[in-house]
């Protein structure tokens, strides 16, 4: 054993094809129905764990920031279920970066969980699989089991910790797809992915949404082992409705949807209608991930701008799985 | 018997609370489930029937112009179905006027075929009962059953043509509720009522919405007769948004939201945080009708208007049943 002062892992944050959203178990995240997604190759979160000296409790600095409240809460008692598993006692002390803005539609505490688990599992010296450690990162933040594999990957729900967690279905070269995010909105939503995920059931819509996921994930799965764009955008904006349908009739109702957010879902519709390869979806938040060939992105982009109330644009093609990237 | 040279009837739309979106019997246009609305007092279509001397099909002329095409097709298609039940020959020149928008989402068929059902029962002298009357006017458009009986109406499904009809639940005095209707959009829809009604079970989201209705009808129902306008808001907005999900999920999808109906729904949703009593709900378009206490119209009227989109606010209290205004 190499005597680690610390590692360093990166990982990505994924964009969902077909949605996680709901439990069939909250503390253990085991989700109410499979997912599929995408990394993105473009946006990354570095974050670096060592041993604390002598410390009885874990320390986090995320983005040059040292955090205390609810967002340390969460790393804390996140460590603490991973400890239990392994029967670890040393704290950590964890620096975390995103190049990306965090909790507005962009999957950070996917990559967050999926650096951190990657990091964590170094650090204590575990020799894991990709899975168990797809596992892990599922703890933390469900979709954040999908950012471990490379490429495009899909998590099996699963029915206890060990068998609920992410595979690839195809490599990050397999297919020149892009994932052009319109910005809208750069502040933290109102409800969190986590309190939604919580709400879920109360939708009288939810059991049906569930019940059809394997048919949609099939479909899926299929368009991306053959690169069939017009059926993977059908199936993904389906997939984004529907989410979005559960959410806005659950109890109470969510509506993560901005006006800008519908001026591009009817603008990517425009541009298929025109023969652009594009298509939107959109996770817990009003951001719009429009979803194009690769050879498409400049025309896309130009058209996105165009649109009142969109900040910012940015781009990623698909992206590796979850990596140490040092130790020292 | 009196020698009528003509009838001239009088309808208003109406506003649903609960929604009709799907049909068990296309054709009888027998729905999916059963629905609640309320009549809207300022907007009016007034239709004058007179039997044709010696034409073998019906004419139409629709606010002073005469048509032909497809909207006197299904005119005349209903009043050949109108005919057939009663074992009628004669055909009928029909004049209609409506003093709003028509196909913007503003149910204009709702009046006219309640209007029209109205005129051609009398017309044609036959002594019918308001619930039959209903029955005859869901053949021509389902939701113009609502608007034969007054006020607040509910429409239980019926299982054939004759048992398939709405019936007051309140009278119009009941309580003084208002539709605040934000018009911006008023060019016909992509996709009518009609073709979205028999795409309505072409999403996996249908059945679970048609089995959650008893629940909503009743509170819906009960919400009215409390006059308990909180649980009114929460249950029109979450039906309405059921509604939408099962259309954003269809096969093809159907997107009536523009960005501005984004901007009234969540505009309206902080409203009601600030203590004015107003909630939203879309038909088949994009306008949003604003339910609202009449005491605060004035107030949620300045807002709305205040919102970029928005063309135009048309009021209304709520409107008595169809009636024979005149006869010559």
């Amino acid at each position: 054993m190499v005597n680690k002062h610390s590692i360093t892992a990166k990982a990505h944050p994924n964009i969902a094809f077909i949605k996680y959203w709901g439990n069939q178990d909250n503390s253990l995240r085991l989700p109410s129905n499979g997912s599929i997604s995408m990394n993105l190759a473009n946006l990354n979160t570095v974050t670096t764990a060592a041993i604390s000296q002598g410390s009885d409790h874990d320390s986090l600095e995320l983005n040059g920031i040292q955090q205390s409240g609810p967002v340390l809460v969460r790393v804390q008692q996140y460590m603490d279920q991973f400890r239990n598993i392994f029967i670890k006692h040393e704290h950590l002390d964890i620096k975390s970066t995103n190049d990306f803005p965090i909790s507005a539609g962009i999957a950070s505490s996917a990559s967050a969980f999926a650096a951190l688990s990657t990091a964590a599992a170094n650090i204590y010296d575990l020799d894991l699989t990709q899975n168990e450690i797809s596992a892990l990162a599922r703890l933390g933040s469900g979709s954040a089991c999908r950012s471990i594999p490379t490429g495009f990957t899909e998590w099996k729900t699963g029915n206890t910790h060990e068998d609920s967690y992410a595979v690839s279905i195809a490599p990050e070269n397999h297919w020149n797809l892009w994932d052009c995010i319109a910005v809208i909105q750069s502040s933290p939503k109102d409800v969190s992915s986590t309190q939604g995920h919580n709400l879920a059931n109360s939708s009288p819509l939810q059991y049906a949404r569930i019940k059809d996921a394997a048919r949609r994930l099939d479909i899926c799965r299929n368009a991306i082992l053959n690169k069939d764009f017009e059926t993977l955008a059908e199936i993904i904006e389906l997939d984004s409705n529907m989410m979005h349908a559960v959410m806005m009739t659950s109890k109470p109702t969510i509506l993560y949807w901005q006006p800008t957010s519908i001026a591009i879902m009817q603008e990517v519709r425009q541009m298929r209608k025109n023969g652009i390869a594009a298509a939107y979806t959109l996770d817990a938040g009003s951001n719009v991930h429009v979803i194009c060939n690769g050879n498409d992105i400049q025309k896309i982009e130009d058209l996105l701008v165009g649109i009142a109330g969109v900040n910012k644009i940015i781009k990623s093609p698909v992206g590796s799985g979850a990596s140490v990237v040092s130790l020292t």
